[in-house]
């Protein structure tokens, strides 16, 4: 299964996966969690088979075609909940939130008693 | 200059150069005639410099970016002014119709006279 360039970015409040896809569209990727946390991005790019019917012949063909798949392991930082992926222009943005931080143990304040 | 995969197909009445150009918008690229039958197509792909500046880091960087080029020669019996280009979802798709085929020399008839 082929592979797809991708960039991740870490924002304040989230990371960000970002996948070339051209040609692709959103009902062609798949984006799933296995493993608990495991971020699976899939999809499967074709030839345009209609167009191809009106006789047609390839004089160069570079363009690579069929599955590919990328995974990334998120950190345990990452909100499974609040996954959003949005595909425009043959680029897919997946942004998965972090989680907020837990509440900083505040030092506790022990009273000094004048004895 | 980087390169972009290409598809390059014949078709009865024309031609179709169809190439990978994933987060390029039309604005983005250019398609020229040079020295006559060169089709020449560049753009540039550029980073979102206005995302990258709320205080993100990159994890990963696999994405090229920067300008490339591509150049075709064109057949004879290319209309060069007949060329059009779309982009839609990352790719390009630019197409060159045929001249249509010259006059077919009809025979000439000569009569036989009866001498």
């Amino acid at each position: 299964m082929a592979s797809t360039p991708a960039d991740v970015k870490e924002l304040p409040s989230a990371y960000e996966f970002v996948l070339d896809m051209p040609g692709l569209k959103s009902g062609d990727i798949k984006v799933q969690i296995e493993d608990e946390n495991l971020l699976v991005i899939t999809g499967e790019r074709r030839r345009d088979v209609e167009k191809d019917k009106e006789d047609g012949m390839y004089l160069k063909i570079e363009r690579r075609m069929g599955k590919f798949m990328r995974k990334f392991t998120l950190p345990d930082t990452a909100n499974l909940e609040a996954i959003f992926a949005v595909c425009r222009d043959g680029i897919l943005t997946v942004t998965v939130k972090k989680l907020p931080p837990p509440d900083q143990k505040k030092p506790k304040m022990i009273e000094v008693k004048i004895a």
